[in-house]
């Protein structure tokens, strides 16, 4: 067991004590299954109400991976990509998901981790003005993360961008929100709910990280986009039995605002980090402002800090930098941050 | 919320009390990722031992059709099929996630759920006489269930049949074990985990239906006999970020050996219900050992039972039978027992 | 090479020597690529006319098994599978190519060849009455052949039932011609091109064994059934580069009626060889009326006659019995018949 | 039908004479199927023979999308992508043939069409600096095509580095010979079947574009490397019924070295014309040595020689120029040369 500070990622430990809870309370009664039982339906009601959507379809998954090909696989056709960028999570860390259901994943240029309405529209004329366009993957899909993977933020702006210039180009809007509560906790932010209601085609409200055992949230704003969605999700192998163990989760996220709360002391711990970062002469290599700080670093203060905590490696910079990641989380204690300013 | 008494399945309720007290007692630790963590490695060592199998690989899934369709996939050569009982799981009820991967699901006739050594060679005789065999999916695995989808048990001397067939033919064994703890808690029962261990290529140990939230353990007996599995499971979306929600169950379950004793309740339930069906003169469709029970009944009967109890339909028998389901779990309480029995 | 008189199968040779003509004439002018060019253009009006149906999407594939796949795929959703008799084309001779587009066969009983529209209709119930439909591979479309694999023909009064049966039960109706022309040669023939334009969603007019060196014309009769099917195509790797290839070969085909007579020489070949057969007191195994000719032989008859003639095995009838097919076909000669007779 | 003077690209006509001559000949032969026959088996003898490579698997394929899918797709593991030049054909004008194999074309940066074996081993080290490399499509295999789609050439040097710098990081290489005999017409080229033979796991040599109505030659060097690659292709629908009809082709292409001098009359055509250009002031985009010349032109060059002369949009070079294509053939006649320099 590694015993050092732990600023990894957040996804290291269990569930919120309120959402084990409910897990406990409930753990004997017996419900209808598949995600037919009375805490998922309330859960959806609640994530609805939340969204300002009452004609929304919400659909439960595990995790982000499945969650991602099992969306984009239901809403392209055969001969269509998804544009995302270079950086995003469908382009690098899901093992080719997306290719598996026969997607190309297209990638755009991105700037912290964000993409721009510009680039999207450049890949879609590229497609256009190509006389053989019938024999090139047709652009279907806009994948972005909220916030980035690179910790960024879109503003209200930037994804009303987004989204107009998806729609007026033929083009559907899918946010992973797989982080989204950061964004939530985080004064910077001004893309609320139910603004991702009205400019997405579906997003998902992420658990995993957030504050549950597992568990991701899809919203397709629009009832029945998709007909029988609940086949696709159960040919992709992602449909739960126990389907309430996701239900009473989000029922719990989604009961006296937890879920937009629940991150405030990682945007606390991040600020403070970032602040001790900047005063003791570090670089920030990305200007995030949610729960991952990045760092440029050199092997030497790498090799320094990591005797003590547990970071993450992102990419070279350059010959003598590294970027590094720290990461709080729902559930970092003060104490940690403090250990960690004090090795700084 | 249905309030009837609860026999519709055995995955209706949480997990077993121990289990959930485990994840709670764990919950705020901090661990490695994506099943890396030290509960994880612990769970998978005593999986190994108790399967007397010390090089075997064990990974743990979510849930049974994304075990199942990764499992093959990850086998198979993209021409190759797999022969299964047509009452088997992937035949029916996995929505094509199987084909998903590329794969036929070859059908095999059965008696009881079950197939047989010789109907798997005729399968395979068939293939190798056509002329144009390479025009044909090859035979390339066969998959079997432990208890069956109709609750029967393979006996020690079929499963080794089977296995001596199928690898005298080149086909890989592959056993669905998502109700196996109600083999193991069953006196007709002569098949341990040490001799699925020997005979199959590869099998999965149910959690869901037996006693966790969710979770199955692949046990592939031969080491690497698929190089890179995790990056399968990747693709297929099946690894979870917080690979320890299963870890900690599994190896709840496979400490002090309750996993070999948690279905004694379920068995004994269906015994006595069995028994009473019998007095009461209702037909057993299906001579059954395990937890559940599959009866005959008009629909007459039906309705006057349905009134109070959930169950489950089968399948028309006649024009004037239907085959319903009455299944017992883990958690089926002796009250509960008692008031079906005063109902038939 | 084989030296033994040919009657193996129907595509043993090149095309017809008009048709060889005519690629010969135009062989050195340059036209458009990608089937763009007059002469798919002028090959695909005559289909239509044929058809009588002037809206009809036409589209040239090079062989069989690739239109199968394509087609199937472009009209399935991903959780459908296609109904087809145990003994058709998808269901066997295709190594799988219909599941690799993530389908599944569901099979059908037949009988000489042909299923029935209650069996279709027995099918689709047993979806319905699923309580876990939405878990099983829905049924999305009928697949058939005219000729069937056993040479036998659809009447119009079956193919009008089971057209009816899909069409109320919201399938669509596929209608595999590989064949076409040797129905289309046969007296006891009562369906023909605008029929199926009438009767079928989508069907194919076959090549490669009626006449060209290869290339089949799928016909949707209804214009953009599926948009952007040419992507689809081309996802598929079967859109050929210089697809006038096979677009002069059809103009040629539907040229002075060709399509429709070509074949009377197999159909009276066979006629005279069934004849014999039954005279000399063979057992014919199927009552075909087309190209094809399925005699229960003995070993030693089999032994036999392949000494001089080529001659496919089909199947196992019984201990002593085999399943063997003379094939003739548009380019069978007199002088072959007449020594096949005298060997038999 | 498109009068003007034919420049578009190098598959407008039918087949060389010699090979038109040769089906004409063997029209009604009647011969085995599938690729069985005694025309294949010479043609693959001849291959052999002029790879030097005894060993050698050869099949025949009908284009060169379905060519590049089923090569890629029997050699790669489900979570393995190729890398491929940004401009490579699988990465453009194959609408997805790759990814619906379940792989990602993994993108390049490319110099004229080309890319090093630099680029590829910095392709290689990012996946496996990265700490999650497990998550990421892990690089497979190398696609590059002589010439390239810029009409470039590798010469032996770098062809030698790249397969060198492939086979050290466990990677196989592939060309993709479309064009092949353009190159082997060309007097700048120094690289041969031989050494294709010995530098690459698997490429093929282009008919389509080189001479033939249609096909394909894919060559193994090493015998056996995909075993029951004849299922492959079947189930990617690539087999054709009448195999003889590319196998008469290639045997005819491969008799008295046609191959290797059947593109001179192309090489010249395009040299004459690059002189005319250069002479004339134009601007070569690309310095391509083989049938394709690529030009800068202006808006009012484009129109201008538009009205007389078939060329192909390429791509946006800046605000005012655009690049285009002019391309010979092995038709190509003297006459077009020179009424198309006398238009310039």
């Amino acid at each position: 067991m590694d015993t050092r500070i732990p600023f990894a990622c957040d996804y290291m430990e269990g569930a919120h004590p309120i959402v084990m809870q409910r897990l406990m309370e409930t753990n004997l009664m017996k419900t209808d299954v598949y995600g037919a039982d009375h805490f998922s339906e309330s859960a959806k009601a609640k994530i609805r109400e939340a969204c300002e959507a009452p004609d929304a379809d919400v659909w439960f998954f595990v995790g982000g991976t499945q969650t991602n090909a099992t969306v984009i696989d239901s809403l392209l056709l055969p001969y269509q990509g998804v544009l995302s960028a270079v950086t995003g999570h469908i382009s690098i860390h899901e093992a080719g998901a997306v290719e598996r259901g026969g997607h190309r994943v297209i990638m755009l240029p991105q700037k912290s981790g964000k993409i721009s309405a510009a680039s999207i529209l450049k890949a879609v004329e590229t497609w256009r003005c190509d006389g053989n366009r019938a024999h090139v993957v047709m652009p279907g899909m806009v994948y972005i993360s909220q916030p980035t993977e690179f910790g960024t933020l879109y503003s209200l702006r930037e994804l009303t961008e987004i989204s107009e210039t998806c729609h007026e180009n033929g083009l559907l809007l899918y946010l992973d929100g797989a982080r989204l509560a950061y964004a939530f906790a985080c004064e910077e932010n001004d893309v609320w709910l139910p603004d991702l209601a009205r400019l997405c085609d579906v997003f998902y409200i992420g658990g995993t990280k957030c504050g549950t055992l597992l568990g991701e949230a899809v919203v397709f704003p629009k009832h029945d986009l998709v007909p029988n969605f609940f086949s696709i999700m159960k040919q992709h192998g992602a449909v739960l039995a126990k389907g309430r163990i996701v239900g009473i989760q989000f029922d719990t996220m989604f009961t006296d605002g937890l879920y937009m709360k629940i991150c405030r002391p990682a945007i606390e711990a991040a600020k403070k980090i970032r602040t001790a970062l900047t005063e003791r002469g570090y670089t920030l290599a990305i200007d995030s402002p949610t729960n991952q700080i990045f760092i440029s670093m050199t092997k030497e203060q790498i090799e320094a800090l990591s005797e003590n905590v547990q970071i993450s490696y992102m990419e070279e910079i350059d010959e003598t930098h590294t970027m590094m990641r720290i990461c709080t989380g729902w559930s970092t204690t003060e104490e940690d941050v403090e250990k960690l300013i004090a090795l700084l």
